[in-house]
């Protein structure tokens, strides 16, 4: 019977694949790629063929979700197929969906997992993993009325004193990126419209650009300097802490160059 | 001026090592590595040296802790300095704290992620990420009555429907890894003492053991259930769903073998 593996590409480019993702890959009978739940800045398919030295099929997300990976479950109920997906690949639903409908025709599937921008953004930030809370993505808002959700989960975290990873939207196929500066934006608008005092201006909050590339950027400050702090290309990332240990402070001090002020708010 | 990189040996053995995690070791001057915080079922020294051809220095709790790493920040401070850390290497407080001590030495230091058991089990349940509220450790309780936080974090998470992680406590030094049974049992004991009806018999769980790893298990099942299936060795990690999506039971019963009762809950 078939066999279908999700390999996971990591973070940056295509040095972030693990020996046993590259092996398993060039093992494969077909090979697809997934580009469009998440932005690698430095991979290109050219680069990532030569790595595996096999072609490889870019998959849309047309192909994915109106052909509901077909082409992906065709070869791999023939022979081994790989996927390989930027991050941990089965964080999108998507690849859920696909593992699903795959295990169900009777093909083996299997995991070959990557370094996540989940990860990555908390062991970054120097934030304590056991004081996150949901996480949550920032949409673009298209009718011009941003979506309440990441505000109501930023407020709900911070009530319990958790903090918040907001992911921010991506559209790969059009090539939109929100930037942190956006995200911070779409927040502000949403706290006036409410009328409450969740995030503010003098809110702390931390912005981390390009996760687990070479030339990475992260910056805790007030949202006020936060929106004026040039973080370059996408993908971008922003944290609203909740409430500080004291060693949380200092990592954001030392790491993420806060403002030493924010060593007043947990004494 | 010397420089220090963290970089993330993933969840099984020296194969989920990076392709650029294993150039910056090969690069190195001095190559560290750290077992105590984790399990990595299939890595050993010796195997590992093969890989980034070069003598390894294991560190200890004891170097790390009450010597607060100073043999790495000496090597860090002459030359290119590397630390292997299992999964993604900033999810352990005490290597936050090394960075932070390096940082304030003038080293420069970087991050090669790995992957981390925290995505890997997101992705393995099937469960949607963003349903995930806070998770938390369940400790071997020493003096025998056990710690309530792990109690008290479920009970909250449900409370708003969210899913909740629990790490198990590992003692890799002493080789004593807490179990999937061991997990439960610690639960219903607490719910015994809080006569509370937080996590009974009947209520649903996924355990996760070797994450990663080729011989990896995953199984969804009602409580009393659970506390019979035969997971195999080390390490574990246990999963308390919140409120069910329609395609979350689905992906529970079919990744993960849940009973077929578990779709009532979500009509």
């Amino acid at each position: 019977m078939g066999e279908l593996v999700f390999v996971g590409l990591g973070l940056c480019d295509e040095s972030d694949m693990s020996l046993r993702g590259v092996e398993v890959a060039r093992e494969a009978d077909r090979v697809f790629a997934e580009f469009y739940t998440s932005l690698m800045p430095g991979l290109s398919l050219q680069k990532l063929e030569k790595v595996v030295r096999k072609k490889i099929v870019p998959v849309s997300r047309r192909d994915m979700e109106e052909e509901n990976g077909e082409e992906i479950l065709k070869a791999a109920g023939k022979g081994k197929a790989v996927l390989l997906v930027p991050g941990d690949p089965l964080i999108a639903t998507t690849h859920v969906d696909l593992r699903i409908r795959a295990e169900r025709r009777g093909v083996k599937t299997s995991v070959v997992h990557g370094a996540s921008i989940i990860s990555a953004v908390i062991g970054l930030s120097g934030l304590q993993n056991y004081k996150f809370g949901r996480s949550v993505t920032i949409p673009f808002s298209e009718q011009g009325s941003p979506a309440e959700t990441p505000y109501r989960v930023v407020e709900e975290n911070r009530k319990l004193g958790l903090h918040t990873i907001c992911f921010l939207d991506i559209r790969a196929e059009e090539k939109r990126y929100m930037t942190i500066k956006d995200g911070l934006q779409t927040m502000l608008a949403l706290e006036k419209q409410k009328k409450k005092r969740v995030i503010t201006t003098r809110t702390l909050a931390v912005g981390v650009a390009r996760a687990g590339s070479t030339n990475s950027a992260i910056k805790a400050d007030y949202v006020e300097n936060l929106m004026n702090f040039e973080f370059g290309g996408p993908p971008h990332t922003l944290v609203f802490p909740g409430k500080l240990h004291f060693m949380e402070a200092e990592a954001l001090v030392t790491l993420a160059k806060a403002p030493e002020t924010i060593r007043e708010a947990v004494k």
